[in-house]
Formats: C-alpha cells, sequence, structure tokens
C-alpha cells in the first residue's frame, strides 16, 4: 500500500512531537527520516519510527538535547549531541561544516553523544545547495567481522560523497563499506532466499549463504568478501569511518557503539560517548570557479554514462542515478509500506493518541 | 639478490641528476620511489625507474618543475605540478597541506599537471610526524572499467589514510580502489598462474581468470568484483578519487589520463593538464588533545588485534602491519630484485654513466 510523502511526513512529526521534541527538531527529523523512504533504502526510513520511539522509552535518546561546538578551530568543530536524535544531531553538524567553509574553504565536523542518523547520503546532499562538495560518515552498531575474524567489530559504517554539476544531476555517492548493507540481508529473510557468497559468515567465520547467519551469531562481510577479493580494503574503509566519527570526537567505537535496537543494552564499560558521525564540506570555489568545476563535472558525469556498456545492459550508471530516479517515481505515487510495517505504525500511533494516516 | 636502501638510494638519486633534477629534488623522488620497494609494493618501486626516463625521454616529465600554488584559501590550494616527476611534487603539496593544517586546523591540496606520484601511503604518513592524519589520493592510466562497462575509464585510484597513535605503531591504510592492484596480476602473469575470479574481466566485459586478460584489451575490476558483490562501490570510490585530484585541480580525469608507459601516446584532446593528486592534514588537536587521541588510538588498534580469529588464522592485522614488518626486514637484510629489473637498472646504468652498485 502507498502513502504520500505529506502524510508519512505528518504522521511522524506528530509522534516526535508526542516524545517531546520541539516543532521544528520534529519538522528536521521527519525530513530526515523520510529521505530514506523516498530514495529506497526502505530499512532506514519511517519503518525505524518506532525503534527510535523505544530507544526514547529506554532512556537512551534525549528529545530536548542541547547541541553544541565543544571544541573547534577555523575548518574543524567537535559537537556533542547530547544524546540527540541523530536525525536532528546530524543537519546541525553539518551545517557547522557548511559555515566553517564559508569562511576557511572547508570544514570539518566530528560528532559524539549522537544516535542512528538516517541515511548518510542526505547530510551530505546538504552541502549541494551551497556549491559545496557534501562528505558523512557514521559509526553504527557491531555487526561486521575484520578479515580473519570472527567477532563482530564494526558497523556498515557508511560513506557518502555528495559532488554537484550544473546540466547533470549530482554526484551521489551513498555505501556501507560492507558487501551488502544489513537492509539487503532483511529483504532476504522475508522472501526465504540464499545470500550469495561473499556477504557473510557465520558464527565460526565460515562463509554462508543463509540469510540467517548473521541473526545466528555470524556477521556481515567487509566489501570485498574474503581476502583474495580484497575484504582487508572494506575493512579498512569501515575502520577510517570509525576512527574519524568516533576517536575524533570522543564517541564510542568497534564493538564499544551502543546497539540500536532498545532491547540489547549498551557496553556495560563504554569508551566515549553515545555514536559518531563526521562531515565534510570543501567549498568548490575554495579550489576552482564553481562554473567551471560544474562544467567539468557535466562531461565526467557525461562520458561515464556513455561508456561502453557490457552485453545485456542497457547503459553505465552514475552514483546517486537509482537513488533519484526512485525519489521522482515515490514522490509522485507514494511511498509503498509493508503490511507489518503500517500495523507497527498504526499501534505506534495509537499508544500516543496520533491519528494514522485517514 | 638483494640490494640495501642505501646502494639502491644511491644510484636512483645519480640517474635522476643525470636527467636534470636538482639534488634536493633527487633525494626526495628516491626516498619516495623506495619507500615502496621497502614496503613490498616492488611494482611501484626502483624498477619503474627506466619508465620515469623514458617518459622524461619523451618530453613528457620536466626535471626542473616550478612548482606552484595557483589558487589558495586557508585551508585549501591547488598546486601546479608544472609536468614535474610527481615524485617531487607529491611531497611539495604534501608539506602545502600540513602548512594550512597548522592554521585553519586542516589543509587540503588538489594538484594538477603532475605524474606517476609512487605509493599513496608514503605520502600520508608525512603528517605523522606533525600528529596530523594524512590522506593521499591519486588518478592514474585508466585500466579499469564501471560496473556494467567494457571500457576501461578509471585507474586503479588508491586512497590512502595514516592516522597516528601513541604506543602502538601507526594506522596506514594503503589501498587501490580494485579488487587487486596491477602489481598483482605482473606477479601471476610470471608466475603463470590464474587470477581469481572478481578481478579482471576479458574486453567484452565477462568475467575471466586469465592474467593476460587485462593486456588482451580487458580490464581490472573495481573492488567488489561484480555488481552482486558491491563494484558499484569500488567503482564509486575510484571515482571520488578521480573527481577529487582531477576535476578539482584541473587535471586530466577518467579515460583521459596519460598513460605511464612512454609508448602509449597520451590523449589527443586532452580535459586538463597532466594527472591529478588530492592530499589532505588534519591537525587531531583540532578535534581534541592529541594524547588523549593518541590513548584511544591504542585502545583502537589493541582491541582490533585481540578480535577473535577464524580457524586457522593467527590474528587480525590492523592495515599498514603488513608493510612495516615488511619495511623493517627489508631495511636490515636488504632489497630483493628480480633478474629483469638489475638488468633494466644496470643497462639505465651504463647509457647514462652511473656506476651500478659495486
Amino acid at each position: 500500500m502507498n502513502f504520500s510523502f505529506a502524510q508519512l511526513e505528518n504522521f511522524t512529526i506528530h509522534i516526535l512531537q508526542k516524545i517531546g521534541c520541539s516543532e521544528e527538531d520534529a519538522r528536521t527529523a521527519a525530513r530526515v527520516l523520510l529521505a530514506a523512504d523516498v530514495r529506497g533504502v526502505d530499512s532506514h526510513g519511517v519503518a525505524r519510527l518506532s525503534g527510535y520511539v523505544r530507544l526514547w522509552e529506554a532512556d537512551r535518546i534525549n528529545a530536548r538535547p542541547n547541541l553544541r561546538i565543544v571544541h573547534e578551530t577555523p575548518s574543524t568543530a567537535v559537537v556533542d549531541g547530547d544524546g540527540g536524535l541523530g536525525l536532528v544531531v546530524a543537519p546541525f553538524a553539518m551545517q557547522v561544516a557548511i559555515d566553517k567553509a564559508k569562511k576557511a574553504g572547508t570544514g570539518w565536523v566530528s560528532v559524539k553523544h549522537s544516535n542512528h542518523y538516517g541515511i548518510a547520503g542526505i547530510h551530505a546532499m546538504e552541502a549541494l545547495k551551497h556549491d559545496m562538495i557534501g562528505i558523512s560518515l557514521t559509526n553504527a552498531s557491531p555487526l561486521v567481522s575484520p578479515t580473519f575474524s570472527r567477532e563482530r567489530m564494526l558497523g556498515t559504517n557508511p560513506i557518502a560523497v555528495a559532488i554537484p554539476a550544473n546540466k547533470q544531476p549530482p554526484f551521489v555517492l551513498d555505501m556501507a563499506t560492507t558487501t551488502a548493507a544489513n537492509g539487503k540481508l532483511e529483504i532476504l529473510q522475508r522472501k526465504q532466499q540464499e545470500a550469495p557468497l561473499g556477504w557473510i559468515q557465520d558464527r565460526d567465520g565460515n562463509p554462508t549463504t543463509s540469510p540467517l547467519g548473521v541473526k545466528d551469531g555470524g556477521a556481515l562481510l567487509p566489501l570485498g568478501g574474503d581476502r583474495e577479493h580484497g575484504s582487508h580494503k572494506g575493512y579498512g574503509l569501515g575502520s577510517v569511518v570509525d576512527i574519524f566519527s568516533a576517536v575524533l570526537s570522543g564517541a564510542n567505537y568497534g564493538p564499544w557503539v551502543p546497539p540500536f535496537v532498545a532491547f540489547l543494552e549498551p557496553h556495560p564499560h563504554p569508551v566515549g560517548e553515545g555514536l559518531g558521525h563526521f562531515f565534510g564540506a570543501m567549498r568548490i570555489d575554495a579550489f576552482r570557479p564553481a562554473d567551471e568545476f560544474k562544467t567539468h563535472m557535466d562531461q565526467w558525469i557525461g562520458r561515464f554514462r556513455e561508456a561502453l556498456p557490457v552485453a545485456g545492459q542497457e547503459k553505465v550508471l552514475i552514483p546517486g542515478d537509482p537513488e533519484r530516479e526512485l525519489e521522482a517515481q515515490r514522490m509522485q505515487e507514494g511511498i509503498p509500506l509493508l503490511e507489518p510495517v503500517i500495523a507497527d505504525l498504526k499501534a505506534l500511533g495509537k499508544k500516543f493518541d496520533v491519528e494514522w494516516i485517514a
């Protein structure tokens, strides 16, 4: 069943206000959360709303955070999220990066004491409005094993980079540093299909195709899948995301990152506060005139679109193409939600006396 | 046969002076070039010396470049390499990034009109001496096909990140954005062994295990190997490296990047000057006190080293471990060179009247 962006936005705003968010924060959080739904990352969208609420119920989210810069230089800052929703903390911190870039050419912000911030890409894309390149990283609950390990040490720690063009749509990379994101496994679980080898390992660290492997104590695998195919590179990238997001800011890192699900307790001996993010903004004209750059980006994108495809493929895609096309479609046709998600949201509405969509 | 670092350094310096480099530049270039040999990236070390000389003979390297900043803000710069050896241009540009970081907290430098710069990691590691995080990217001759394409559009475009610790050795990631670097294919070719599936494709874009696939008109594959295993992520990362290195600076990008080998002509209609690099330096204490950060890095590294290994593996590695261990060994026992490389260097010495190692 499909719902309009406005319907889901309205419902989300009301729920977030019920748990104590200001109207402004609720609007910001709803915009970020729903960006996942319209861009096709259904696992990170409104389906997670009740998860955030459960974290608030467990006293692990502060609905009225005092967001502030605790350390800064002309091009850097550390932001303390004060336990707020990542959906609110991240836009604040990205704005700090953009403001720094306006003056110093670039801005780099590491964030501590935050929570899950939705999809990485939406924060990076904020820079596009200012003719800047945007970068967004976050660590996350440990589900991924390093190469040669059978222990869960890292999150799916995404990397997002948004780069403006002129006539072409922007280049928007938004990728987990694992072979496959957790959301893809959930889809296989629902469909009861096998996962390709290279996505997951079982609890002993052996390759498995069971989509339940991670639930049964196994782990997601770093991009590359195994040593022979470069999993040490995916592990290295996920590690850099973890260090920039949390060791630079003073958040929890690696296996200490607090879990998103409220039924799992955070580590009893944390090494920092909450989870961490990292944002960057680079003014294009801090390097060369923006028009010149964007004309070359048009040429870059145009040339890659025209790269000779292999037999059976129509064309080569540019990072961001699939999400943008889906966004256009879903803004028009509505956002499809699965029955269990609808039931979950209805129950949430009933609990907080917020009318579900008429 | 093994040679000492000092022997190979001395020979390299003399050869580079013979083609017109200043003594200072020759020393810088030799240090960077030999870092590859001691760290085990044999394909990027002294074995390439005659390749650089052939580029100079083809008038595609300027031995006396006028390196200069052509655009800057407090935290950024564009450096014009003036056609110089990348081995000399890169250390100059990285120093600009470090100097910017001293004042503004971070420094970001995009470089145009350069050439091959050796291994990415050695430039990032320069930041470690200053309690900074170092980043080093470069584009390179097109050998890699985007996902769904059979055309060579990108180089192996490496990403290097160096992060200081206290008692632990530094974290040094230095990775090609392909499943396997070109040097690994060369080894398989010499040994006449098959490559694993997922490393290369043939000229039609079909997976192949022939190590000659790339020579026969095929391509290296982005990290991930195929769409199902996330090759669009490797393609996306390689693209970001290309754009930061070349579209930001005004160098050639994508299929326009000039080839390293002198027997292939550069593109007749270049879109920029030479090839491009990108460097970053972030002062640790622009985020939090350096001691505090490095203590947490010790804890991060220590915890990951102790992650439970899978059966048959002794331990989990930290990025930079294998290269550092090899460096310690080769500085003591010498650097092994293959017979064809020795013959090539001897011929070079004879040509320029430089005595080969006694």
